[in-house]
């Protein structure tokens, strides 16, 4: 039976350097031996990607915040049991795309549902799963916005106003401030080399086989 | 400012006779003059018609207890928001294919998620909005799906074992139970026009201005 592998969730906002930072990490991680399993929220599954072409469609304008914090966690229940608990018990890793913080950071700062039914929610559909390690990737609203503007078209989150933003920054900052065991908070007005590097030292307590 | 309008829910399990009750019902209403809005769930608008595809799509086998409550509920959120409440207020009766009742019963006595994790839900997702009447078509679940046998292709949830449909019954007769001045319970097994009298019966004091 092999040791349990390690979950790793990357979380951010808007022109943060996610897509950097997950591609140099998961190539970084592989090269250190590991079998990894990198997934996103929302999605994941069939069943999430479903999800995702339904919540992040412009189209969809009138989703209220209770459906959106709905969907997003009938996602990643299905994420959970379908794919991050079942790698995780063969000794994989797991690297992830956001995970349940962003609910707090963007539904529940962003949208302003209540803290207390968003912990009600982690707490039984992501049968108590919690990363070993979250990276937060900080930026202030209006750099990340600056660098996410030259992109394609704006999804139904992405349009929202600066000030939802800010609100989801904070959310994202209280979150990691009140944990401050699991989050690494990274400065990413930095390089993105730079910040790789700080990410890499961030994951080195993790290949100590007893934590 | 007209009067709030009344809210009628319908449930019942497969081969129960819905269809033909929602039909008769809708026209009986009508004709007293009432100015009706009828919808189904999962569905009734474009969020929940989207989550509607998802969830009865036999593709979706994967799909985990609590991810399926999660999306009943995501899709009647919206739904109470976009549809039914605006419509009471304006002084529309609604006729509900459906409401929360059917988490109790399909995903509670089903699927086996607890009733405190549905009431909780119901308590935030659904605004407090409790039908003013809800008729249960009721029917042994051999006589019920000897009846829809001769159907099209069954969906996610219509391919489920006899054993299912019976809790999903016992969940339904033990929700009209506790809530007996809510509920009307009708014996399905009479022929469709009895079933009609009785559910047009159970309307009457809706009609009363104050109750």
């Amino acid at each position: 039976m092999s040791e349990r592998g390690r979950f790793i969730s990357l979380e951010g906002g808007e022109g943060a350097g996610k897509s950097t930072l997950l591609a140099g990490l998961h190539a970084h991680l592989l090269q250190q031996g590991v079998t990894l399993l990198q997934v996103r929220e929302p999605g994941g599954t069939p069943l999430g990607e479903a999800i995702r072409s339904i919540v992040l469609d412009p189209a969809h304008s009138a989703i209220s915040a209770e459906s959106e914090l709905l969907l997003m966690f009938a996602s990643r229940a299905q994420l959970v049991r379908e794919r991050i608990q079942p790698a995780l018990e063969a000794g994989q890793w797991v690297l992830c795309d956001r995970y349940v913080d962003a609910s707090y950071a963007y539904q529940g700062g962003g949208r302003g549902q209540p803290v207390e039914r968003i912990a009600e929610l982690e707490r039984w559909a992501c049968a108590g799963l919690k990363p070993d390690l979250t990276l937060l990737l900080d930026l202030p609203v209006s750099t990340g916005r600056a660098r996410a503007a030259g992109r394609g078209a704006a999804d139904r989150i992405e349009v929202e106003a600066d000030v939802f933003f800010e609100r989801v920054r904070n959310a994202y900052r209280e979150r990691a401030n009140a944990e401050p065991r699991r989050f690494r908070v990274i400065d990413a007005s930095q390089p993105p080399e730079q910040v790789l590097e700080t990410a890499i030292a961030a994951t080195e307590h993790l290949f100590e086989a007893s934590r």
